[in-house]
């Protein structure tokens, strides 16, 4: 079984919940978000994951490159993804410098190339201090409709782009980000893939559009083709049910965790080849 | 002065108030919709445009080409672009076939290069049919957020491919759906521009995400990159300001013409050559 649960599909549960819930339903893989585990305290967050034997899928997140200062604290994230010996860490690369997600504008930075530069250099820096931990960095395209408050990195093709020069750089790709994309199974096949995460797109988009990530099935997306594209790249990493959605979140997450595994196992879980 | 009002930034007005708005503030072009011209009648429509001696920049809209039996409105919608001398007939392709915008996914097809395929298959019908109307088709692709419910065609690269083949399908470049591409300023270059328009993209997004447009300045697109790219492509047509946005209007439509025409002068309004 491949499938691992994002500790955000569950909000409400903390590290050891999380970690209880996947040992009661037999998932051998969590994705971990940082805020939790300080919460939870980083060195019990280890031993947790480390005695229920569950392998970390990734940490999320680092990132937010197109600021000041953004540095240290992506060294920091670093650390505690080697500490969890996770599989990578995301990197949400942030939005327009000064834009401020559910704010409007105020003094903002419209210069996206510019941003885009930032995070280019950022990653100059960063990508040699993540192989020296052994970490490796997935750079996260966002979807499009993000570009101004979360990343300007919104194609695959982008951060297929950015991470080329530096073997422990590599991509996440997530069916919400970016099943729109006509390029989407071209820049599939050439990526380096350390996560593969999913949801469904839903529509309508709800008032937040962060919360417009649905359970597999209740939306408009079509996931065989790009899991099939997936592991024909030669992925073969747990992938990640990551559901950011109020509904989902006001509801019992061992409930949720039941349904994640039914719809998994119906539309996502690859099926093994027939025998000849 | 190049600078059109595309009626629906002054919503509420019926077509001989957008008109006579237009003479009063002295702005040269118009874009008008479909069912606002059904309203006051066709033939009255063209009298009304031509007695004012303004110019159409575009009759919104065609498409809708994913679901069955789109073609016969289609040709409607060419009839009456000529009937109007529309610069063009805008096209918005539709999104995946029974998706209903605004209502959650039901009986619906998620096989998106199939309703991408049927776009190009009822281009080849309608394409001929124009231009012998005399009639210039223009794509125009829709920001990825609107590619379930609103148009598949999600990027202007798509669109540029498209209309390749024939000399009277080109595209509509509008700022609020392509500002994030990182391809914009390529695809801009070789593309038959039939039509610009500009507004702004809102963040954070209304709980309508079509409603996400915003005048000039509130939002955070940086004009003058896209303004050029356009121009340089060779673009000489009027400027449309196309603005969905509930508090734009709330507000008393001749107050947002004064203010779109400051907001045009100040962010869009090309610049003359300096004389050397």
């Amino acid at each position: 079984m491949t499938l691992s649960l994002n500790q955000w599909t569950t909000k409400r549960w903390t590290v050891r919940e999380a970690v209880e819930g996947c040992a009661r339903h037999g998932v051998e893989a969590i994705g971990l978000w940082r805020q939790n585990v300080a919460e939870q305290g980083l060195t019990e967050s280890v031993k947790l994951v480390r005695d229920a034997g569950l392998r970390v899928s990734s940490l999320c997140r680092g990132g937010f490159l197109t600021g000041d200062d953004a540095l240290d604290d992506n060294r920091r994230a670093i650390d505690e993804a080697a500490a969890l010996e996770a599989s990578c860490l995301v990197m949400v690369v942030g939005g327009l410098p000064g834009v401020v997600p559910g704010q409007p504008p105020g003094d903002i930075s419209r210069d996206l190339p510019a941003a885009r530069a930032k995070v280019a250099e950022s990653l100059e820096v960063l990508a040699p201090y993540a192989a020296a931990a052994g970490v490796r960095l997935a750079l996260e395209p966002l979807h499009p409709m993000y570009c101004a408050d979360r990343a300007v990195l919104s194609t695959l093709k982008q951060a297929n782009d950015l991470a080329e020069p530096f073997d422990d750089v590599g991509v996440v790709v997530d069916t919400f980000h970016v099943w729109w994309d006509p390029e989407v199974l071209t820049e599939i096949a050439r990526a380096k893939i350390f996560s593969y995460q999913v949801c469904d797109f839903l529509t309508p988009l709800p008032a937040d559009v962060l919360l417009g990530r649905g359970m597999m099935g209740d939306g408009v997306i079509d996931f065989a083709p790009l899991t099939e594209a997936v592991l024909k790249a030669g992925y073969d990493g747990d992938i990640e049910v990551e559901i950011f959605n109020a509904d989902i979140w006001a509801r019992d997450p061992d409930e949720v965790l039941a349904e994640m595994i039914t719809r998994y196992e119906r539309l996502i879980a690859p099926t093994p080849e027939p025998r000849g």
